[in-house]
């Protein structure tokens, strides 16, 4: 973008715009990571200390450290989505894409580092559904998750699309956050307990 | 236990100690309303002022604040386990001692106060299965409601009673939790879905 301005005639960005934009980039990235691992609670300290920028830069950059808790979970949105989601060009018919995000879920589980769904604990920690990361992380589970699962059942002409949304949706809550927690590695489970649910609505293809 | 001491010649304890037990009993009943009503993170001011006691009572009551979690979290065990188990003489077979549970489940997601298992939300927050509350908290589930499923589903002749266990775990805590944090009020959902599962793992009675 600044070369493109530059050959442009366009005068570069001031080197402040630029430290700041990098700046921004360190603070989500080390937001992400940190707000997953240790949760809502994680303190500004910690959060300028591993992004390598000052507290007076931290709230340049974001108001409030609720509104990047926020930031942070809108930034991984799309990165959980693109591996839980069967792309658009995913051949089988609404049970196989159905059964793509458990398959997935449960490769998931396998990683050391999976502390279950992003989105979940937030929500679960805040104890809030009115505080804005609660609000955030319910719509990203409701449009990409649960109106997958609804879309799906819909095509799949299941006997109650609502209805099997709601049990994927607990499904999928459940094992993402037993496997979270250690309870259960989700291996052999989650795609078979989904094919049950998916059978059992009446969904054959 | 007082009156026993006095009219058998012993003295009555003295009044330090009586004002203790008290204190204890305060105590322990803010830690398990309030670590329940907003997580883990509660401070230290906050349950000493719900229970009317001073700092130093509270540290000469529990060593630390971990320690009155855990405490809190052993007392919660037999009011949740009473309401969630059915009685020994509960009459029907496995399939409707098993069905119990998420009935009784479904009723407690009607409370507007309900925010979920006190069990599950505690290991969420913490991030740290070796932590003592975590602790305490997974061994509570593994032996009176994972315990329950499994020797229900042995009873009934599942075909494989630790996978139903493992399902019927995953659903519990799925639904709790999303009836904690609001996304669903279970209603007319959980009995159906461990309906489904208990007659897929071949239980008819």
């Amino acid at each position: 973008m600044t070369i493109d301005k530059a050959a442009s005639g366009v005068l570069p960005e001031p080197p402040e715009a630029t430290v700041s934009a990098s700046q921004r980039e360190r603070l989500l990235t080390a937001a992400v990571d940190l707000f997953y691992r240790h949760g809502v609670g994680v303190g500004a300290n910690a959060l300028c200390k591993s992004a390598g920028i000052s507290k007076k830069s931290m709230y340049q950059l974001f108001d409030s450290k609720d509104a990047l808790l926020v930031a942070a979970l809108e930034r991984r949105v799309l990165a959980d989505a693109a591996f839980l989601l069967p792309p658009p060009d995913f051949g089988p018919g609404p049970r196989a894409r159905l059964l793509h995000v458990f398959r997935q879920l449960e490769k998931f589980a396998r990683s050391p580092e999976y502390m279950g769904c992003a989105f979940l604990a937030p929500q679960v920690e805040l104890k809030d559904p009115a505080h804005p990361a609660s609000l955030v992380a319910a719509r990203v589970k409701r449009q990409h998750l649960e109106g997958f699962f609804r879309t799906e059942a819909e095509r799949g002409k299941a006997t109650d699309p609502d209805f099997l949304t709601r049990q994927l949706a607990i499904l999928y809550d459940g094992a993402s956050t037993r496997a979270g927690i250690g309870a259960d590695d989700l291996q052999g489970l989650a795609v078979t307990t989904a094919e049950t649910l998916i059978e059992a609505a009446g969904i054959t293809d």
